[in-house]
C-alpha cells in the first residue's frame, strides 16, 4: 500500500490483494425486492453470475465501501452497478442493515464463507420500482416468488452461503413460512 | 357488547366506551416523512388537530385496528383517512413497527398517556411521495425540517407524549443529533 | 361487557367471547432460549401443550395483555406462568417486539390462524439462565437445537402457524441456515 | 503493508497509518447500560478518557475489529480492555447492531467524526451485571440515568459525535423523552 498516487484511497490490484489478507473488508449487499401496494413482499430478485471457480452462481447485489464513501453511496453506487441506471430502487429510511454477513476464508467457520478475504457485509432489502438491466459480470436477475427463493433448491445455488441471507431476508419482511 | 347486529366487529358508542375501560385497544400509528434520492429524511409532517380539550394540538396518523383488519389495511386505511387520497404513501416492507407506544390512561405512569383509553401502538415510519391534504378532524399538515421536529418547541405540543415518539422515529432513521 | 364489578378490567367467560368477536385481542409471546458465554443462541425452549382439539401440539410462550398491564408487566407474568418461577428470564432491554405475529380466525388467510379470536401478538426472544418447570397446561419444555427448532418436522407440529414464528427468530439471531 | 511478518493480520504502526488513509475501518462499540429486573435500563455507563488532544472527553467501549476475528469476538475483547474482567457483560442475542455510525475524516460531512480515519462502526447496547473496572486509557467509567446521559450538557462532551449515538441508544431503549 505504499504506490504514491494522488487519490490515497484508490488501491492497486496488489495493494488490495495485501489488505485483503490483513484487514477485514468492509461491504454492503442489498436484496431487491417487488412489492404490491402494501408492502408485501411479492418477488425477490436473484443475479446469475459467473463465480470464481467458472460455475454460474446465484447471488445477490453486492460490493465494497470505497474510503470516504458513505454506506448510502456505496449502496446506491452497487445497485446501479449490478441492476441498471433503470431499476429505480427505494434506498431505505433507516440506515441500519437488518443484517450483518460476516464472510470468513476458512470454510466451515461460520454461516458465510469468501476464499479471498474476511468480509463484513451490511445487508439491506431494496424495493425495486423499475427495469432492471444486469451489468458486468452479472448475467441476468430473475424474480423468484418468496416461497421458491426460500426453497433449497435455489438457496444451494447460491454463492458463499447467502441461501441463508436471503431466507433471514424473507424472515424480516414476514414472509419466512 | 350484546346488542345483536350482524357485523360482530362493528361496535357502538356504547360498547366501545365499555371496551376501552376493559381491554387494551389496538392501535397503528404512522409518522410521514419525505425522503431524499438516497432515502435520508429531509422532512417530517406533523398533523395539527383539535384535541378533546378544545385546544389545537400536533399529533401523527394514528388510528385503531379493527377485529379482522389485518395492520397493513388498517395502516393504510388511516393513511388516506388523515392524508387524503392523493398522498401515496409507501407502506413499509417490514411489518414490525420501529416503536411500540404504551399509552396508559394514568397521567405519568409512563412516556405516553390517553385519558380515554389503554392503548398499545404499533409504530411506523411511512414515506410519502404525494400531496397530503388532512381531512376530517385534521386541520393541517405541516412538514418540518429533522432538527425542528425533534426541538423542545415543537415535541411540547404534541399530544399524549408523543414528542417522545417523534424523536424515537428521528432516531431509527439516524437523523437525531 | 355491562356486568357491574370493581374491578372493571376483569373480563367474565361470556364477556371474553363477546370481545373475541368484536376486537382484535393483544397478546404478547416470547421464545425461550439459552446462549452460550459469547450471546449466540445454543437452544431453543419449545412447549408441549394439550390443545384445543384434544391433541398435542408444540407452542410458545403466549398470553392476553390485560387492561392497565404493560407488556413489560404481561410478558413477565406469563413467562412465570409458563416456565415456572425458577427460569430466570432476562427481560429484553429493547421493548420493541422482533415480530409481530397476526391470528387471524379464517385459516388460509395468513401466515397464523387462532379458531377463537383474532389475535395479535408482540414476539420476544427471551433468554433463559435457570431451570423451567411448565405448569397449568404446559405438559414440558424441550430444548432443540437451532436446527432441530427450524427443521420441518417439529415446525409442521407447531400450534397456529408458529412454525415460522420459530424460523423467524433464529433469523433474527443469525442463526438460521 | 510489506512487511514480510507470520501473522498477516498484525498491522504495523505504518501500515496501521497507510490503510487509514485508504481504506474504511471495521470498528464494533458498545453503549453499557444497567437494568432493572424486567428490563428497563436504570443508567448508562460513559468513559472518561483522555483525548486525542490531550483534554478529557466521555466516550463508550470502542475498537477495531481484527482479520478473522468475528464481531462477537471483537465485541468481547473491546469490552474486557474497557471494562475490566469483572464487568460481566452480557454479549447481544441479536448480531445485528441496533445503529451503524460513519466517522468521517471531514468534519461537518455527517453526524460522526474522527480526524484519524474513515471508521464505519456497528454499536450494540450491551447490559453489564458486575464491576467495572476501566483499564488502560480509559480514566473511569461514570453511571449516569438516562435522562442525565440524554442531557445536552453530557452529549456535547462526548467525542466524535457521540453524543447522537447516546440518545439514539435511549431512543432503541424506548427510554428517550
Amino acid at each position: 500500500m505504499r504506490t504514491p498516487d494522488r487519490n490515497p484511497g484508490w488501491l492497486s490490484d496488489d495493494d488490495l490483494a495485501d489488505a485483503r489478507r490483513r484487514l477485514p473488508m468492509l461491504y454492503v449487499e442489498a436484496v431487491p425486492v417487488r412489492l404490491d401496494g402494501q408492502g408485501r413482499v411479492t418477488d425477490v430478485g436473484l443475479l446469475l453470475r459467473v463465480g470464481a471457480s467458472g460455475g454460474i452462481a446465484r447471488t445477490i447485489v453486492s460490493g465494497r465501501v470505497m474510503h470516504g464513501e458513505t454506506l448510502r453511496d456505496a449502496l446506491d453506487r452497487h445497485l446501479e452497478k449490478d441492476l441498471g441506471p433503470m431499476a429505480f430502487p427505494q434506498l431505505p429510511p433507516c440506515p441500519t442493515p437488518f443484517h450483518v454477513a460476516e464472510y470468513l476464508p476458512i470454510p466451515g467457520d461460520g454461516m458465510y464463507h469468501d476464499d479471498r478475504q474476511h468480509a463484513v457485509s451490511l445487508v439491506f432489502i431494496v424495493p425495486v420500482t423499475g427495469t432492471c438491466e444486469p451489468r458486468q459480470d452479472a448475467l441476468e436477475l430473475t424474480w423468484l416468488s418468496p416461497d421458491q427463493a426460500a426453497s433449497e433448491l435455489v438457496t444451494s445455488e447460491m454463492e458463499g452461503g447467502r441461501g441463508a441471507l436471503v431466507r433471514t431476508a424473507l424472515a424480516h419482511l414476514g414472509a419466512l413460512r
